[in-house]
């Protein structure tokens, strides 16, 4: 595990995500920045929305995944890779490591949503169940990662994940083709907004980060505000459990603090509206933690008017109970 | 109307596909062309999804509307278009014309879906609503013509119409950036199919155009195959609503006559198993007549395997309790 200690601790840097922008070419959806006359009206201002619910596996979780992977040396792949993730992840890291012929295990929640583990078996990849309850997954993945000589790939606090999940920002800033006042991002341990933040600083520094984040999970807001990483409470509940993390990472902490400028927390309610404003009106199918960031932007939490602002629809990999159950609630369409 | 009938009779030509695309662009959504690795898999080769949904009004329709009101002299927009329609086209018409300030009167059934009449009136349309069952919607548009002076928006047989609509093709082509065999059209009364044959057989020649329609209105292929012009018993149901013409039209059908290489029917649960999978693989919210081509693709009904295939993905204004309905039938997913 030097190696891996040695990779993630090195600083993340725009011209790092440059880098995996290139070796991402081709592999990944280049998903489309999409505009919406009703959610302008709504915002008083231009909202351009980076549809990540189009990639491929759902999420923008290939983007990382697919990073690190992709620099592992042959023999390293070989040997294959381990992550421990109730979904997006797992699915982003199962669809890179086929890419590579690489054998993946993912340590998964023997209670995780149907739609995203079948989605990882469709993949190829082994699946090790533990209960959420009882058992340390963690150390369940580093001993398989110790036993079968498995590189880890962390869901977010590496360099190389951090870098990959920055290219969803590169790209909307390439294809935005305006000046962009502000970028909201849906954020759970920081990874995708830690990238963002990193090329935007570079690209575009004038251009604000914003973070949304659900109710009892919104410590990332708060530890930026205290200066220090606060931890959640892990026992609360909340739909968006893409995004329910209960701190923020080690990697990931420095540079959200050094470069998020606000923070807005999202309650279930706004974001079930949110979803049902994406079947409605966007004719995107957007899963609770993917939607947090719109949901704060539909809920008048960001300051939106008369400016330009980008949102991340960072995931779409949605129960259809859950959906169905949000349908049914027609007052929420707007 | 003798302007009407005039600019209706001329002739639909690659080089008003090309003009058409030049007044609509900065007004529509170019549209994404998306690639999914489990629908490849299933087809056997490339499909690559035009996908509609994600344009203005949730459907193609505004692209002929635009293109033909703002064609309109001055003192016509000022009187005003009238159109009949349960749906897309009508949303696509109100649309264009309050970019033209320009009055709208809709002609539509008053059972026709909320999603859809909901659409309309906050675009700031004008309704006037017709029974189903006893009243003749073109001999009221008709009167409001001529009594107002307003110009009539045919929904497919007029040029400029169909030259709009033939931008779906000329965009996907400059996107595909590949060699296309076949592009698969959802077909009702022609307007789209007839406008992409159109601009393919000036631009790629050797692609073929398919049509898919529903169980009890594909009497399209039937009249292409017979050589005139077929008629379906209007009194027949399908969920495909969009789609559910009972002719081709006049101006049409010539082309899709000597264009159109292939025909696919699909059945109701075909087309809500496409639904599903839009639901479930490709994010997107698609109406049961949008997802009549894809659904054709998923049955096996269109000659994919080791080729490269355009589908459309023309329209996503769904009711929810029809969405919810599909969602519920689990065993649709694949």
């Amino acid at each position: 595990m030097s190696e891996l200690a040695l990779s993630s601790d090195r600083s993340v840097t725009a011209r790092g995500v440059r880098a995996a922008a290139q070796r991402l070419a081709g592999h990944i959806v280049r998903t489309p920045l999409l505009e919406n006359d009703r959610l302008n009206d709504i915002a008083g201002g231009r909202v351009l929305l980076k549809a990540e619910v189009l990639q491929r596996g759902g999420s923008f979780k290939l983007r990382g995944a697919y990073n690190l992977i992709s620099q592992l040396p042959a023999e390293a792949r070989a040997r294959g890779v381990v992550a421990w993730s109730s979904g997006n992840h797992a699915t982003g890291v199962a669809i890179a490591a086929r890419a590579f012929d690489c054998p993946a295990v993912i340590v998964m929640p023997s209670d995780a949503p149907a739609v995203k583990t079948e989605n990882v078996r469709a993949l190829g990849a082994e699946i090790i169940w533990y209960d959420r309850y009882s058992d340390d997954r963690e150390a369940i993945g580093c001993a398989i990662s110790e036993d079968r000589g498995m590189t880890l790939v962390p869901s977010y606090d590496h360099a190389d994940i951090i870098e990959g999940q920055g290219t969803v920002a590169l790209e909307a800033m390439e294809q935005a083709g305006a000046a962009i006042d502000r970028f909201v991002i849906c954020c759970g341990g920081g990874g995708l907004t830690a990238g963002c933040a990193t090329i935007l600083e570079d690209i575009a520094p004038g251009t604000e980060v914003w973070i949304a984040e659900p109710e009892d999970f919104d410590e990332t807001w708060a530890s930026i505000k205290a200066g220090k990483r606060l931890t959640a409470d892990p026992t609360k509940k909340t739909i968006c459990d893409a995004i329910a993390t209960p701190a923020p990472g080690r990697l990931t902490f420095p540079i959200l603090k050094r470069r998020v400028s606000g923070g807005a927390t999202v309650s279930e309610s706004e974001v079930r509206r949110a979803m049902a404003f994406g079947f409605r009106r966007l004719k995107l199918v957007l899963e609770p933690g993917g939607a947090a960031a719109l949901a704060a932007v539909l809920a008048g939490k960001i300051p939106t008017r008369g400016t330009t602002t980008i949102v991340t629809l960072s995931g779409g990999n949605v129960d259809p109970a859950l959906f169905t159950s949000i349908l049914r609630d027609g007052e929420n369409f707007g």
